[in-house]
C-alpha cells in the first residue's frame, strides 16, 4: 500500500514538475467577419506565414530561457511590422485618415504594465508600451506626450506616411460611404444597420506567453477602428480591458468589439474568475466571450494561458487569426471556427 | 410556532424593503498627505463647505427620484467648479504648464460607460464623458478628438486659463525644483526620494450613489499628478481601474496613485471579490487599499456603494476628503483619519 502511495506520490511530483516547466506562447491577429469564402489561397498562405514568423520569433526567445515579456514583444513586433494586420504597418485609417495606435504590455512576475493610446510616429507602439513599462513611473501614455517619451527612448520614430497601405485606404473610403446615414456624433457600427461591411473585423494582434521560469506576460497591439473618430481608444491599451497578466493566475490578450470590452473588464474578470472564483482558464475564458460579452451585444475573442501553461482562445466571430506554439517546437494555426 | 416564524419573515420582509428603498451618495475629494498640522481653520471650512455643496447638489436629485447617474454628475460638476479640488478648475499643471484633465463615469444598470482623457477646453469634464457614454458608442475618448466631440455636443468650452489657480501654479514650481534631481525619463515620485513634498496628495474627486430604483452609479474627474509629463493618465477615466459600477455588486470611484491602481484593476477587482468570492462591500475594499495597493507600494483610497446601500471608504493615507449624504438628509463630512 505504501508502495502505490509513494508510486502516486512521484507521479503527482513528475506531472507538476513538468507542467512549472513548460513554456509556450499563443498569438492572435485579430477575430472578425473571416470567412472561407472570402478568402484566397494567397492571401490564406501570406497571414498564416506571418502568423508562423511571429511564433517563432517568440518561440526562439523562450526556448534559449528569455523572458515572457521578450516573447511578447517580439512576436507583436513582427505583426506590427506585417501590413496584413490592423497595428503598426497596416493599421486602419481613421476618419481624418490618420492612424492612430494603441498598445499595452504587461509583466505577470510584478504586475507591471505599459500602454500608449493615440500615437502616431512610433513605428512599434508594444515596444513604446514597454518603455513605459520599464523607463517610466507611469502606466499610459497619450497622444504627442506619448510619442515624446518615445523620442526621448530612442525608440523608432517614423513619418505617419510609414503606416499607409491600400488596402486599408480603400476600407476607410468604404466605411465613410457606408457611414455616411449614421448621425454626426454616433460611431456607425453598419453590421447593426443591416449594411454588409466586409471590413468588419477587428485586426488587432496579441500575443500571451509562459517562460520557462513560469512568468506570464501578455501584449496587444492595435490600430483601433476604420474610420474611427473623436480620438476613440479600444481596450487594447486599457490594462484589465484588453491586456493583462498576473504569474497568479494568467495572461490575456483581447481582440474585438473594444467598448464591450472596456465595460466588462474582460481580461482582468478571466483573472478574477479563477482566483476568486476558482475557475478553471477555459471556464472563464468562456464565460466572458461565450456569455457577457455577447449578452451585453458585442463580439470578439481572446487568447489566454494560465500559469500551468493551459491555453484558451475562445471566439464568438466567424473567425480568429490564431495559433500556439509549444516547448515541442509544434505550431499549430487556425483561421476560422472549423 | 407558525405565528413566531411569520413574525420572522415578515420583519425579514421589512428589512429587506428597507434596504431596497435605500437611496444615498458618497463623495471624496481626493486622498493623501491631508494634516490637521498643515490646515487653518478657514481651509478646512472651505472645503467643508465645498464638499457639503456637492453632497446637496446629488441629494436633490435622489431625494426627488432622479438617478444615480444624474447625481454623481452633478456632485462631480460642484467639486469641478471649485478650485479646491484637483479637477476642472484648480487642476494641478503639468511639466508643460497646461491643465490636462480626465473623467469617467458609469451607469451600473447597463454597464454603460463613457470617460474622457488629456482635454484642456472642457468646463466639466465628467459631462463629457457622460457625452461620451451616451451620445456615442465609444467608450474613451482622448485629447483633440475628446475635445472635438465635446464641441459638436454643444458642451461648455473654455479658454485653458480658466483652469489657472495661483496655488496650483506655486505647487508646479516647487515639484520642478523637486524634480530637478530626477532622470529625464522618471517622473519623480518625491516622496519616495525622501524629499518633504507636501504636494503629495491626490486632489481626484469622485461620487457614487445609489438611487430610489436602486440603480448605482460613479463618476471621478481629475487633473492627474503635478508636473505630469508625456500625456501620463492616471487610472480615473480607465473603466475598471479608477472608476466602475455594476447594480449586481456597487459602483466605486477611487484616488491615488493611479499607477497602482490601473495595474491591480481596483475598481473592478472589488466588485469582483463581492461577485466571485462573496465578500461584503467592506471587506472587498479593505482587501485592495489596505493590503493589496500599499503591497505594491501605491497609496490612496475610494469610495464605494453597493446593492444594498452599504458604505465603504477606506484610505491608507493620512487623509481624505469625503462626504456622505443618506435618505435622512443626513451629511456627514470628514477630513482626516481620526
Amino acid at each position: 500500500m505504501n508502495r502505490i502511495l509513494l508510486s502516486a506520490f512521484l507521479l503527482l511530483f513528475t506531472v507538476t514538475a513538468g507542467a512549472q516547466q513548460r513554456y509556450a506562447m499563443v498569438i492572435h491577429g485579430g477575430a472578425g467577419t473571416i470567412l472561407r469564402s472570402q478568402m484566397t489561397p494567397e492571401k490564406e498562405k501570406a497571414y498564416t506565414a506571418a502568423l508562423q514568423k511571429a511564433l517563432q520569433a517568440g518561440y526562439a526567445i523562450l526556448k534559449k530561457g528569455g523572458s515572457s515579456v521578450d516573447a511578447v514583444e517580439a512576436a507583436v513586433r513582427v505583426m506590427e511590422d506585417s501590413p496584413l494586420f490592423n497595428a503598426g504597418k497596416g493599421a486602419v485609417f481613421t476618419a481624418d485618415g490618420k492612424n492612430e495606435l494603441d498598445a499595452a504590455i504587461m509583466d505577470g512576475r510584478t504586475l507591471s504594465a505599459g500602454a500608449v493610446a493615440g500615437v502616431t510616429v512610433i513605428r512599434n507602439p508594444v515596444t513604446a508600451a514597454r518603455a513605459v513599462m520599464e523607463r517610466s513611473k507611469h502606466v499610459m501614455l497619450i497622444g504627442k506626450g506619448a510619442e515624446q517619451f518615445a523620442k526621448e527612448a530612442g525608440l523608432e520614430i517614423v513619418d505617419p506616411s510609414y503606416f499607409y497601405t491600400e488596402e486599408r485606404w480603400r476600407a476607410l473610403q468604404r466605411a465613410k460611404a457606408l457611414d455616411s446615414t449614421a448621425t454626426q456624433l454616433d460611431h456607425a457600427d453598419t453590421t447593426k444597420k443591416g449594411a454588409v461591411n466586409r471590413d468588419h473585423k477587428f485586426g488587432t494582434v496579441g500575443a500571451v506567453a509562459r517562460d520557462k521560469q513560469g512568468n506570464l506576460a501578455a501584449a496587444t497591439s492595435t490600430g483601433g477602428m476604420t474610420n474611427k473618430k473623436f480620438g476613440r481608444v479600444g481596450d487594447a491599451p486599457v490594462i484589465g480591458a484588453g491586456t493583462y497578466a498576473n504569474n497568479e493566475t494568467c495572461a490575456i490578450s483581447c481582440t474585438g468589439w473594444g467598448e464591450y470590452f472596456i465595460r466588462l473588464s474582460v481580461a482582468k474578470t478571466v483573472s478574477d474568475l479563477i482566483e476568486y472564483k476558482g475557475l478553471t482558464l477555459k471556464a472563464a475564458a468562456d464565460e466572458l466571450i461565450m456569455k457577457k460579452v455577447p449578452a451585453l451585444g458585442g463580439d470578439g475573442g481572446l487568447i489566454a494561458i494560465d500559469k500551468e501553461g493551459n491555453i484558451a482562445m475562445p471566439f464568438n466571430t466567424a473567425g480568429m487569426y490564431r495559433g500556439t506554439v509549444t516547448e515541442d517546437g509544434k505550431v499549430e494555426i487556425r483561421i476560422y471556427k472549423d
